[in-house]
């Protein structure tokens, strides 16, 4: 789909970030081929070095010609970076694969999981769409029980981890717990409320239909991927005090009739997937088990009997990995493939 | 419905636990006429004692002759207790108000939240059941709007506190974080799995279905309580890292339409309930904030566009008090009215 190379010129604008530096370790450990590694971020970072292939590179600060040259440029640093210097990379001659919800929901951008929608990379003009971490696990779990049943509504209720927004709430996370754990009082920074030892039922800005962004991110998002634009979707995201990785509880309701033993098996069968499903064995996926992995994990399987054709499904998934970095270069894979 | 007295025997079982505790507590709380206390526990607790209106009395070892002159025993110290000891209490003349499982599902003992159902306390034979804490607070929550437009169909996914396992869990949560913030390995004795940092879809065993029977308590108990012998309920219960209070993500389809507005004043109006709901200023209950307290707290309502008539809930309440030993309590206060 791009010129193919012997390696690429990648830059990671938002290299320093917990997404960015998981994008340069997903570099590394799936032997992308790069030839020149350009870790981008705004001037804060400035002087600081990124760790790729054993060897330092220092960071160079954001500019409007940071893109000459550039073969793929993934970014990950917040919607309004992404905003101005995504077009500027791509007039530069770059392909952006962007983290942020810039350009999501544009009818232009691709907005893709590489397991459920490639071939929609076939229509980029250059600007791609990582979609939203909770989106990303949800989709690749929910896309060959679609394919072979078709779910007419999705009821999911998420439990995301604190990497989700960022290294400082993963220190706040830490922080809040020692001084709670000494009988001091949890400093409050990064959120509107303590998190450790809490959940918060407030993930991004609220919207006038009383939803968060983070919940209509869920609804558009998997309608767009999953090529179903009026897929009936109703979301509750939820921030619990773990670091990495989101859980999340999820009931469908499909039009065929699909027994647990048949969904675990067309599960197992599908790309990106790992069932962890055996109850009796205490098995389930765990987001402590899953940090640094590459896989969706699915199990608590369960017929839902409260309606003809429904299941429960858990589904676990490093949310800086699948969730971000990982998808992203595995869109950048698709692209040169 | 029982004879009144100027003041009650009151025998707490399990008076050394978590929930023990906490019904010592409410009992003074509530200036409920307590003549005489009679804490009772295992052997393990002899030589203790617990505070009463500002004395301590000492622990007594539970007996087969412990009942004698009680006129209500409020027993929360596991099923196999209740099976064996609650039978002895109402045959000594106390009116036993069972904690555990033991009894709830027996069709011959009223299973009871006050405010949903105090009409069942007039057939108890001697037993009373309190319903499983994720149960008591989802009905107090549910009722109104059932009352109105009728349920028809119940999702619901718990993120339920490590109170709720007892005062064991509580210290492993402080000791698994304490360990892995000095970077230490987190001991697991409790749960089968590390709960610090972590999120457990496993609470109490697993069924032949898949399921635990905590959610199927969810299931059975709720349509027992609500008299609805066959409302569709489907649930997914999970651990979270937090101390106090659990939280819940209710999804409900009902049968007439009801607004976000409409169902919030609703709920304003009914008994038992607080509304904390105004995304606009940060307002939805959370876990820390309710901790101590005697209300359902709901907030996050929201209309499910997904289904003709639906909403969404976030409903919080503090599993020790209304969700255990406060409606304990109440029981014996509607009883004795």
């Amino acid at each position: 789909m791009m010129k193919k190379k012997s390696a690429y010129t990648v830059a990671v604008v938002g290299a320093t970030g917990a997404v960015g530096t998981e994008m340069i370790q997903v570099l590394e450990d799936r032997d992308f081929p790069v030839g020149e590694l350009v870790p981008l971020a705004s001037a804060r970072s400035e002087g600081n070095e990124v760790m790729f292939q054993g060897q330092t590179r220092p960071v160079k600060v954001l500019e409007h010609d940071s893109f000459q040259g550039v073969d793929v440029a993934l970014f990950s640093a917040g919607a309004s970076v992404s905003k101005e210097f995504g077009p500027v990379a791509v007039k530069a001659g770059a392909v952006v694969v962007d983290n942020s919800s810039a350009w999501r929901m544009d009818p232009k951008v691709p907005l893709v999981v590489p397991e459920v929608n490639a071939h929609a990379l076939s229509e980029h003009q250059g600007l791609i769409a990582n979609p939203n971490c909770s989106t990303i696990q949800m989709v690749v779990a929910l896309k060959p029980l679609h394919d072979s049943v078709r779910i007419k509504r999705i009821i999911v209720t998420t439990f995301q981890s604190v990497s989700g927004t960022g290294k400082d709430a993963m220190e706040e996370l830490a922080e809040q717990s020692r001084q709670l754990l000494s009988f001091g009082e949890a400093k409050v920074e990064v959120y509107p409320y303590q998190i450790a030892f809490n959940c918060l039922p407030h993930i991004d800005d609220f919207l006038p239909n009383g939803y968060t962004k983070e919940e209509m991110k869920m609804v558009n998002e998997t309608r767009k991927i999953m090529g179903e634009p009026s897929l009936a979707i109703t979301a509750t995201t939820v921030r619990v005090p773990v670091f990495i990785c989101h859980a999340e509880s999820v009931n469908i309701e499909t039009e065929g009739k699909l027994s647990a033993n048949e969904a675990r098996a067309l599960l197992a069968a599908a790309p990106g997937i790992q069932v962890y499903d055996d109850p009796g064995h205490n098995l389930y996926p765990l987001p402590i088990d899953v940090v640094g992995t590459d896989a969706v994990y699915v199990g608590r399987v369960r017929e839902d009997e409260s309606v003809p054709n429904g299941l429960n499904l858990w589904i676990v998934a490093d949310n800086l990995r699948k969730g971000a970095a990982l998808n992203a270069v595995q869109i950048a894979e698709e692209l040169f493939r």
